[in-house]
């Protein structure tokens, strides 16, 4: 079991556009609610993407995973919950999405995003202190 | 009607991932065929989105307009047709979308862009030598 | 000036995934927008996309004008206003989206959608009652 | 190693709207190049999502796994290739990414889809006739 370094999550309601012709959210949607429940939790230990470059690194995402356990329809309205888990070497990410009205949850998810230095280009083994930093600022909450 | 200053055109099958619910493609992903298409025609002169950046410009799109006359379905395939017709204080861009199995005319549009100048900020209200260059040379294919 | 016989608004907060490479939202992405302001509205009169297939009826939309008066950034928040402008032959919804801060006016559009016969596949030159007693309805409020 | 069931790929080149605030294809948008190549793969067995449909089943995709080793930058030419390599309890596709100009891969992908009887809405834990029927007609070339 991962330690949740910090938590985030948003509602949001499937919009028209997001539906397919077989009637439910496409696929490939999802990758938009995930980003949304993921800004909501890096607000917590304000690192969103404008601090991220303010701070010098990028985070590109190296790994993207999810896994459909129920479909979407027109209009569900859905919470998604973000839960940082890993940050030591890269910045690891799970998510669940559960249906507002039953609580039941439909999917799960997790991203790695690993550091990279704007300056050099290059990429980080060990994330670097504006990321552990907050997070170990935003533990002691 | 207007002169056609240079053209370029873009052939694409619709794909599941742009259909709609009602089993066509939804109104807003017009803007990429119709991006796609002008990307063509500006190639065609040299000023692709990199070309207007190194020339100290950025576009802004600050009119589209779309009349959709048939819908689009899963698979069809398209011919999308940008002319630019007007350069003097803007950049206007007629399109025109066909079915290619029948020739038909889809849908017609037009989007109307503004050189802003990346270092100051500000919108032109001539357009400057790097499109209007670009155009007078292509002109005389 | 056109009377407003349906409105509706949503709040809209510009994500990561919007955003261009010239760090303000593509413009193409404004159409998603507009349909969230437009479905509110069009809740008020209870006659969602649901709605309409009960009554027999798809609503496609056959003109979409956007006028870009500003760009959006980043996280920036919106307000997008839907407002129902006319009904007898047609739908056409006018919209203003505005800079929460500041209140600011950032762009107009509008669409025009027809009412399409599910059965028949007939597009109507005059709407369907199933939109013209809701609109009346709603007017008495 | 799976053995390779069908094959397919397709060559896509990065466009301007795909580009994200960071320069490069933004992550969530590869789900569109992978399900690109996925159509090609299904097309060489003569089961896209119509035939799919007509056959009697939808085949939502229940998991999805993308890892990314280089970034994809705008106008980058790219090959995805797309592998069956398994079909007896879910179809699931293997995807490779690869950079044109140098011949290097940039991304691996997975996605794993399962058949949805359309009349009954029940999942089945065993690939219906209609997919495999078509795989070993295919393995026979």
């Amino acid at each position: 079991m991962n330690k949740v370094l910090a938590q985030g999550e948003v509602e949001i309601e499937i919009p028209f556009h997001d539906i397919d012709s077989m009637g439910i959210a496409w696929h490939g949607h999802y990758v938009k609610y995930l980003e949304l429940a993921r800004t909501a939790m890096l607000d917590g230990i304000d690192y969103d993407v404008q601090a991220m470059r303010d701070s010098g690194y990028a985070w590109p995402v190296i790994e993207l995973h999810v896994r459909y356990a129920q479909p979407l329809k027109y209009r569900q309205k859905i919470r998604v919950v973000a839960e940082l888990v890993e940050v030591e070497h890269r910045m690891k990410v799970n998510y669940r999405v559960f249906d507002i009205a039953s609580g039941r949850r439909l999917t799960r998810a997790h991203t790695v995003q690993v550091a990279l230095e704007l300056d050099s280009g290059e990429m980080l083994f060990a994330s670097p202190p504006a990321l552990t930093r907050r997070v170990a600022a935003g533990a002691g909450d």
